[in-house]
């Protein structure tokens, strides 16, 4: 007797507008996964590494690293939204809310917000709202993000659903304020830079220089810890027959990678408040180095804030491509990342 | 002048039954360790893993994952038992104990109840029943295995000793029902599948459909992690000429990585009771990819509890060989985990 | 429009003897940070395993790991003194303060302390005391390192500088015997061996025994931990053009892998004190095989305790060198450490 209990994961005809996912899983953050993160990218933010340098900040402890709470978070919607997904497509309107700090308990729901068959009658893309929740049940992120999922029977009709109308980037002054800890009084010693909003000018272009080769044990590692199950990211057997011949690294982590490298020029951008729009332009395999560059935007006013601004970056990441040129998505190969976002730096 | 501080081993001439070996290196267990246990398997069970969801068991914390309070408590060992192992060979009548919470420090004490030489004269038997003891001295794990190892001169002569007596299975009145948490109001939304006791029945099986592919950075963190120090793990430049030709990985290892991959499906068997008995049928080499499925062997009900009750499944892992056929050890090239253990869920 | 904010570190030209050097982010250490060790070398040692143990020794918790520390502010000097290093030459005259635990955070502070160049013009040394300190200003520890650095443009000018003089070791009595936790009453059983101080003779060789073989991603994880940012550690894309055609592990993942490894002869040197001197003889590359062994060079009284004494070791560490007939740096092939400290052991 062979039960039905294991689940291979939900097709595009399992998906409906208006219907509301609660994810598996609520996962407690800890100091552990504090340190994994540092040990899997090298980050340096100083709001994150020192618990004395957060409390000069108005927290009560280092905060725990933004993209490590949407990591979390997305993991847990791999097993109901993307476990049998194509390609993760895009991501908008996302904003970073309430801090999350080791011993915080997250937990996600996803609300389905659109839906759309492709011509080909084989694969449709899924539109998702993400909320990711604390203990308390207060938002720590809200973003969308739409995937392109296979049908599990070609000959199914889905319904004519129109996809979601979404804004181009998040307007300043929507963002969470109050996510954005104190900079009065902000230690620029210690950060590692001594650069202001002031200084940051709009079509500055920061080439963060340095480059990180990712191995298959790290990325594993990595994908595991948040929790993410997507099939293509662990298993040789399968994807070495597959399209690209190997195990697939996921984008979260390449974002992970250009932002710790990004340090180099952006020290002082310790927080990151919005995520406009992102793309993973390329795949990325093991034995390839990631590099980035940034160019600023935009620059906003923090609403009601004098000791801190907002920039709107857009930061691209490469592979085994240098960036002191500046590649850009449609212009040379080797782009794999190409994320819109906004930080807050100290003014 | 060379000194004879360090060690290499017991051989089989250095044990003797009723000899009690108190193992070095107690171990302070903390969320560090939790979290590299999520990262090197990607474990998901909803106990282990949220605060909140053992809270609402009863527990005032998230307790450790049950395979690394094994690991912890029989890596101590390996110094004393199986340095000189060429195999082991099973395991027989595990309990597991009062739960284990980060902070809690850990030691090994190991009875030898048994002792068989091989009629090659060169390697025997040593059996031992190993206990995992917390700061009070309280039992959190008991366990007996059988290891291969080495004779020191073959000429030595080692008394007609014979094997202990060991149960088929640990009797589900024999287990500790204190060690099962609360289920009453168990979360099947957060905990990831809907499945209680009563939807089990005895001869189903269950194919985990995942598989992970190992590397031997994870091995080698994992089993260091465990400060299990056997030499066939890490040594690449003796095991490079020895008779795989390179590292062998930790059998615990595999161990974990199927009850991880066990999610799927058994979710809600969140907590392990018992160790019936266990093989390691072939060895795991990094490059495999390892796959799983179960068996429920049986049901029994947990003594004075109606929230919970208790699965023994047999859960068979194998390498670069999907289980949607349920492949047995004597049929199948490419088994090589056979483990018969119960499982507590919510009834 | 290109800033110029990221940086490519510093040249010879921007060293100046007196120059005070406050190194950026501040880093607040953690119990993830300690698993991570323990996974990284498998370290044993009990008085970092157990808090039991610890808090046997007078201690409120059990201590960082002294090389973890090391490791964690020599990182923080990175970005200022040995980006654009072409080697690290050497250690002296270093001496370990009050122990740190999880939840304390560390900063580094370097002295500029000589400058010398070197005969081809294109290259120098520079001499630095590093200071680390924890968040109430306390020295966690002090230490002298020389690096060779490049200069920025040959034809510059040095001024005739000369370098410092360098103690050939650490006084016993300029240790600090407080940072040397009480040892009445050591539990030889829980340590793993029942050696005392009285029990080590000068002129002693101890052979550790075991091998380690370091993988990439290894390397690069406990690099990154300890936020060190230096390129050879981390490029595959420029290394692999470079002078070795591979990426480089940073001098001190041996140092740690060699401490663990000497557990087996050393379990009772359960607190290092002092760094004489120490040289990287020759690069250790992923795939190679860690060895090590030890000779006792002194011993010492511990001024005004009777529970503890000290021991002057060299710490011999060699690739695919077994080392029973304990190779020496210029007689043998494959030595790649020689490392000169003093270490306390129960009396």
């Amino acid at each position: 007797m062979s039960g039905q209990k294991s689940s291979s994961g939900n097709f595009l005809e399992d998906f409906a507008p208006g219907q509301v996912l609660t994810h598996a899983t609520p996962r407690t953050v800890t100091q552990g996964d504090v340190a994994l993160y540092t040990a899997l990218y090298g980050s340096r933010f100083a709001l994150q590494s020192s618990a004395e340098f957060a409390r000069q900040c108005g927290l009560h402890a280092a905060p725990v690293d933004d993209w490590l709470v949407f990591h979390l978070v997305f993991g847990k919607t791999v097993p109901d939204i993307s476990l049998n997904a194509v390609a993760n497509l895009g991501y908008a309107d996302g904003r970073f809310g309430v801090p999350v700090y080791p011993g915080d308990t997250l937990r996600a729901v996803s609300d389905v917000i659109g839906i759309k068959e492709n011509s080909n009658g084989k694969t449709g893309v899924v539109y998702v709202r993400t909320r990711g929740l604390n203990q308390n049940g207060q938002e720590v992120l809200s973003y969308v993000r739409w995937v392109m999922v296979r049908k599990r029977d070609a000959a199914s009709v889905i319904e004519g659903h129109v996809p979601p109308e979404l804004p181009d980037h998040v307007p300043a002054d929507a963002l969470d304020a109050a996510a954005v800890p104190k900079m009065t009084g902000f230690d620029f010693a210690a950060s590692g830079e001594p650069y202001r909003w002031d200084e940051y000018a709009v079509g500055e272009t920061i080439d963060h220089m340095d480059g990180m080769t990712v191995e298959e044990a790290e990325h594993q590692l990595a994908t595991r810890l948040y929790q993410n199950t997507a099939r293509v990211h662990f298993n040789q057997y399968t994807e070495g027959a597959g399209r690209f011949g190997r195990r697939l690294i996921y984008g979260g982590h390449v974002i992970s990678l250009a932002r710790a490298l990004s340090f180099n020029g952006l020290a002082n951008a310790v927080k990151v408040v919005g995520l406009n729009g992102g793309r993973h332009v390329a795949p990325l395999f093991a034995g390839d180095t990631v590099y980035a560059w940034s160019e600023v935007l935009d620059k906003a006013a923090l609403p009601g804030r004098d000791d801190a601004g907002l920039l709107r970056l857009r930061m691209i990441a490469t592979k085994d491509l240098p960036c002191a040129d500046h590649p850009l998505p449609d212009e040379a190969e080797g782009v794999i990342l190409d994320l819109d976002m906004w930080v807050a730096v100290p003014r």
